[in-house]
C-alpha cells in the first residue's frame, strides 16, 4: 500500500515522502483520511504562526526573515504559502527568488505553495492536513502565509497559535474598511516599511483602534468562552523593515511573548478547541460537498438533467428538487460512499 | 400564516410585502423554502444582468444609468447590490446618492442591498432567492451588482443571462492577473471612463486577449456542452463614460444583441441548466451546513467538547471524529431536521 510505504519513509525523515504525502492529502479526501490516521498521533509539537496582510505588504519578505531566524536558533520550520502573489508561489521578482534560495535548499526548511489550489476547492481542509503532516514530520514552527483577513478561504486566525497582520504606511483607508475583521483576527500588528512617511502615524492609528476595541473584546470573549479562564491580550504593534531586517529580533520577542501568553492557563485549550472545531467543520463540509457534487454531475447521475428541466419549466421549484436530491445524498453517504 | 398573507399582498404589487419577503428569505432557510414554493412558479420573465468589476470602476454609476434607461423604456427593474463599496449599499459619495434618489423613489425601480450579509453566510443561496422573488414580482430586468470576478461568493456569471465586466484604463496589471477568470465569466466588456488616457490601449489589450482566448473557448465549450448546440459568442468591448452617459445607448444595444444570442437556439437552455444546477448546489450546501453547524455547536450538542478534547489529546484524529459526527448529521437530517 503506497501510503503505508510513504509513511515509513516519512517517519525516518525522508523529505520526498513528506512532499508526496502532502500532495496525496491535498488531492484526495480519502487519502487525507488515511494519512491523518497515521500521522495525527505524531502531531502537537509545532507552533503555528499565521502571517496575513494585503498583497504588497511584504509578507514573504517577513516570512523569509523569520525562517532565517528560526533556523539560526537551531530549529526547523515549514512554510505554507497560500497567497498567489507570494514569491514562494512563483509570483516573485527575480531578486526575491534568489534571496529565498538559501532557505529553499536548507534541510531545516520546507516550503510548500498551495497558491494554485484556490480553484480546486477543499483549500481549507487541505491546508489543515498539510499542517498535520508538517507537524508530524517534526517541524518546530509552521508558518502559514496568506492574504486572508477575515474573508479568506483559509481561516488563519482560527488555526494559528499566533497570527501576525502586516500593514504598510499609506494603507489607512483599507485598515478602516477592514477594521472589524482585522481587530478580531490579529495577535500582533506589524507595520512594515517603517522608514516610510506615516509609519508612526499608522502605529498610532492602530493603537487608538485597539483602545476602542478593548471594551468590545472583553464582553465578546466573556460570552464566547464563558467556560474558559482566558487572559486578555492586547496585540502589540511592531515596526519593522523586513527587507533590511530592522525590528525582526524585537518582533520575534513579541511573538515569543504571545507564545508565552498562549501557553498559559486556558488560552491554548481555548485556541485548540476552536481550531479543531474549524477543522471538523472543513472535513464535514467537504465530505458532504463531494457527495452533493456527485449527485449534481450528469455523468454520475444522468437524471439530474430531468430534475433541472423540471425547474426551468417551472414544474418544480429548486427547494423541492433539492429536498429530493438531499435524500439521495444521505442514502449514498449511508451506503458508505 | 405570515408568509401566506405577505404573498397575497405581494401578488397585488405591494412593495412592502416584496421587501419583507426578501428579508425573510435572506434570513431563514425554511422561510426561503416556503417562499420559493409560493413564488417560483411565477418566475421566468425577468432578464438578469450581472455587473461586475473591481471597486472604483464605476459599477454603481453604470447601474444607475442602465436603470434610468430601462425605466425610460417603460420597463421595471430590480437591483441587487452586493458590493459593500456601492453607493446603493450606503458607501457612496453624497453626489452619487443624490443622483440615485430619483431611481430610489421610482415605482418601477426596487433596490436591495445585500452588502452586509457577507459575514452571515448563505449569501449565494440568499441572492438566488432574492432573484426569484424579484422575478415573481414582475420586474422585467434584474441587475446584480458585485465586485465578484471569479472568486466572489456569488457566482454572477453562473446566474445572470448577460454579465458585464467593467474596467477602467490604468488597470492593465490587474486585468493580466485576473485574465483567465475574466475571460471565462464575461459576456461583454465595458471600458469605463473612456476619456482617460489609455482607454483605446485598454480596448486593444482586451481584444487581443480575446483573440488568444478564442481557440481555448471553442475546445472548452465543446467538451462541457457537448449535448448543446451552442453558438459561439465573442464578447464585444464597449467604451463608455457612465457618469456623463456617453456610450450608454450603444452599450444597451450590445446587451440586447447578447440577449438575442442567449435567446437563440440552445444557449438559454444551457445557461438555465447551469444556473439551476448552481442554485441546487447552494441550497444543498446550506442545508447540510446548517445541520453540521448544529452538531458542532456546544449549546446544541454538549458532547462535542469531549470529541474535540479527544483530538487535542491525540486520542482520536479529526477524520475519525468527523466520521462519527457525519453519521449524526445524517441521522438528524433523516429525522426531518
Amino acid at each position: 500500500m503506497e501510503i503505508q510505504a510513504l509513511v515509513d519513509k516519512f517517519k525516518v525523515g525522508n523529505r520526498r515522502a513528506l512532499s508526496r504525502l502532502i500532495s496525496l492529502a491535498e488531492n484526495g479526501f480519502k487519502d487525507a483520511r488515511l494519512i491523518s490516521k497515521e500521522l495525527f498521533p505524531l502531531t502537537g509539537n509545532a507552533y503555528i504562526l499565521g502571517i496575513t496582510g494585503a498583497p504588497g505588504t511584504g509578507k514573504s519578505t517577513l516570512t523569509n526573515k523569520l525562517v532565517q531566524l528560526i533556523v539560526e536558533n537551531g530549529e526547523r520550520v515549514g512554510v505554507i504559502a497560500i497567497d498567489p502573489t507570494s514569491p514562494f508561489s512563483g509570483g516573485a521578482l527575480l531578486g526575491d527568488r534568489i534571496r529565498m534560495k538559501d532557505n529553499y535548499t536548507n534541510q531545516n526548511v520546507f516550503i510548500r505553495s498551495m497558491a494554485n489550489r484556490g480553484r480546486l476547492g477543499g483549500m481549507a481542509r487541505a491546508t489543515k492536513d498539510v499542517i498535520t503532516i508538517m507537524d508530524a514530520f517534526g517541524f518546530d514552527y509552521i508558518i502559514i502565509e496568506t492574504v486572508g483577513v477575515g474573508q479568506s478561504e483559509v481561516d488563519v486566525y482560527g488555526t494559528a497559535h499566533t497570527t501576525l497582520v502586516l500593514v504598510v504606511p499609506g494603507m489607512g483607508d483599507d485598515i478602516q474598511a477592514f477594521k472589524a475583521g482585522i481587530m478580531e483576527t490579529s495577535d500582533l500588528f506589524v507595520v512594515n516599511k517603517m522608514d516610510l512617511d506615516g509609519a508612526n502615524k499608522m502605529v498610532m492609528e492602530i493603537e487608538s483602534m485597539l483602545d476602542l476595541n478593548q471594551k468590545v473584546e472583553v464582553s465578546r470573549s466573556k460570552y464566547e468562552n464563558s467556560a474558559m479562564e482566558q487572559q486578555s491580550w492586547r496585540p502589540p504593534v511592531q515596526k519593522v523593515n523586513a527587507r533590511r531586517g530592522n525590528g525582526i529580533p524585537a518582533l520575534w520577542e513579541q511573538i515569543m511573548s504571545h507564545r508565552h501568553h498562549v501557553e498559559s492557563k486556558g488560552v491554548l485549550e481555548c485556541k485548540q478547541l476552536n481550531r479543531f472545531k474549524n477543522e471538523l467543520l472543513d472535513i464535514l463540509e467537504e465530505r458532504f460537498k463531494l457527495q452533493i457534487d456527485q449527485i449534481l454531475d450528469p455523468k454520475e447521475n444522468p437524471s439530474i438533467l430531468e430534475d433541472i428541466r423540471a425547474i426551468t419549466e417551472r414544474k418544480a421549484n429548486p427547494y423541492s428538487i433539492a429536498e429530493k436530491l438531499g435524500k439521495r445524498v444521505i442514502e449514498s453517504l449511508e451506503n458508505g460512499a
